[in-house]
């Protein structure tokens, strides 16, 4: 067998759901996290023998959650610290319950694959509409009172939740415009021997913008599928490839006949878009991810759940983008 | 001028003490931690002139207690994270502070060097006679009750400060076997185009134990300047630098003539740490990496603060160990 070598083999980006973390219901125990995450892997590593190089990216948003609150409950006693830090924060909390993971379910199936953990940011541009109307609810859940300081000592922006009674804070969920420093990501990519992963791009990277005394974080948060779908683009990567906890994209999804897209083109998908076949923030990043790349690469998106992987890339289950 | 390659260009191990990041007496918000490693970084960057790998460390004492303190106040609320993983956050916090202070100095010394960070892992022995005897404050002050629950709940170690008055949690800080995986940070150290940074390491690494089921975390600490020596070591550094708040390794340092040393051999450093010259936890440590580091490579090591790096090394300030 050829011995293989560095930047060579196809390169996947695998973006994985927050449910492979955890899942709803279940309390954010480390343990727990970890057994989520070996079990998750232990169905993407098989992939390794068609994509040896393969870009990890996931979800934050229970750990980060879980930071913010930490940081809220706390905030007489320590200081607290702005979004985009608990960001990172959650990041290397998540790398290495990964890296944890990652070795068990490699141990498990007798392989030794590195992965090697990156802490990422993603450049935003300071003049996004998103910044003029923060729209993503983060973090715990406020009393009007503690709402109306936080509001006035740090400016930040409260949407009324009536059903759970409180105040959430919303952020700004501006679009990516580059990931910061790609192009050592792609040099990571093109050196390491395979097969290997990279983890990055965590919570979709922390974002900051340009400014002239250099990158500076901002208050907001990336949707992590734009992020993996413009690595996916960086890195040449020959298949964008999206873990969710539905098997596939479905068309009348709330319906008593949801009809699952087997392989599906950017346009016919950009139809569905156009008639709200997919709710925001949910499906919609992943279609729009997936679109973004196919037509950036004319390669293929793929959108399943980790149980059906391999049949997904056979075509016999998930969505494919084409 | 001759365009660097990969892998060329003499390599240092810079390690960053603590205070570098937060001084004694500041508040650990973020901004003021950015501006000190902006100043910190702004001394280092000339030294990319005679090192254009830099492979960079750091201590995270204050940030990981903070995390601590957090998850302990909110323990009622939120599932506590353990030692290792808040030492990962910990990693994950830092290193974007430290990616944005690094941008920062870069600017005001008009060049532009990435700076690439990676989560880290160390391996220690299950069998480190430092897990018979837990001695490394780490985390808040607590009661003695919620001491009691702690140490019947979690079978942690508490001591009585009688200076606070209050118990503080013991944890082992075994021995250094290796850094997880250190074979992928020399692959990175030999991939990228100088002149660059690498950061990793922070903490000392995340502490982890080889089971049979995979690399696996430890409630302990590693000392970051061992960790460093180690990479040191396995990355062939030319150099191992210590950057720490005194100037140089004192002899008689509480004396009222403490004096400098400027260059010293391993084994008269040998007869000084017999003598007990060096305080545990302070000095000593550092005096124990760069006996390791210059006895393994035959290369030198040096001890001194960030102001004075460049007199350093030409040997007009700081401790140089040969």
């Amino acid at each position: 067998m050829a011995v293989p070598r560095a930047g060579e083999g196809r390169l996947a980006v695998l973006a994985l759901g927050g449910n492979a973390i955890l899942k709803a219901g279940q309390e954010a125990r480390d343990d727990v996290q970890i057994e989520n995450l070996r079990s998750a892997f232990r169905m993407m590593l098989p992939l390794l023998d068609l994509y040896p190089r393969m870009v990890i990216t996931h979800g934050n948003g229970p750990q980060v959650g879980n930071i913010l609150l930490r940081n809220e409950l706390c905030h007489a006693e320590v200081p607290s610290m702005p979004l985009d830090v608990c960001v990172a924060e959650s990041q290397g909390q998540i790398a290495y319950m990964a890296l944890q993971a990652w070795d068990r379910a490699c141990r498990l199936l007798r392989t030794e694959v590195p992965m090697v953990p990156v802490i990422t940011r993603t450049v935003v541009s300071g003049d996004d509409p998103a910044f003029q109307e923060p729209s993503k609810p983060i973090g715990p859940y406020y009393s009007r009172e503690r709402a109306e300081v936080l509001s006035m000592e740090k400016g930040w922006v409260f949407l009324e939740d009536t059903k759970r009674g409180g105040m959430r804070r919303v952020v700004p969920s501006p679009n990516v415009v580059k990931v910061a420093k790609e192009e050592h990501l792609r040099t990571l990519a093109e050196s390491l021997i395979p097969p290997f992963a990279v983890l990055c791009g965590g919570g979709g990277g922390v974002p900051v913008v340009q400014t002239t005394a250099g990158l500076s974080g901002v208050e907001a948060v990336v949707d992590k599928d734009l992020t993996s779908a413009r690595l996916a683009e960086v890195l040449k990567a020959d298949i964008l490839i999206m873990v969710t906890d539905v098997e596939a994209v479905y068309l009348d999804f709330t319906s008593d006949r949801p009809r699952p897209l087997r392989k599906v083109t950017v346009e016919e998908l950009g139809r569905h878009v156009a008639e709200g076949q997919f709710p925001p923030g949910s499906m919609d990043p992943k279609v729009e991810a997936a679109t973004r790349f196919v037509k950036a690469t004319g390669r293929k998106a793929v959108i399943t759940s980790a149980d059906r992987l391999m049949e997904a890339l056979d075509g016999k289950a998930g969505t494919t983008v084409e």
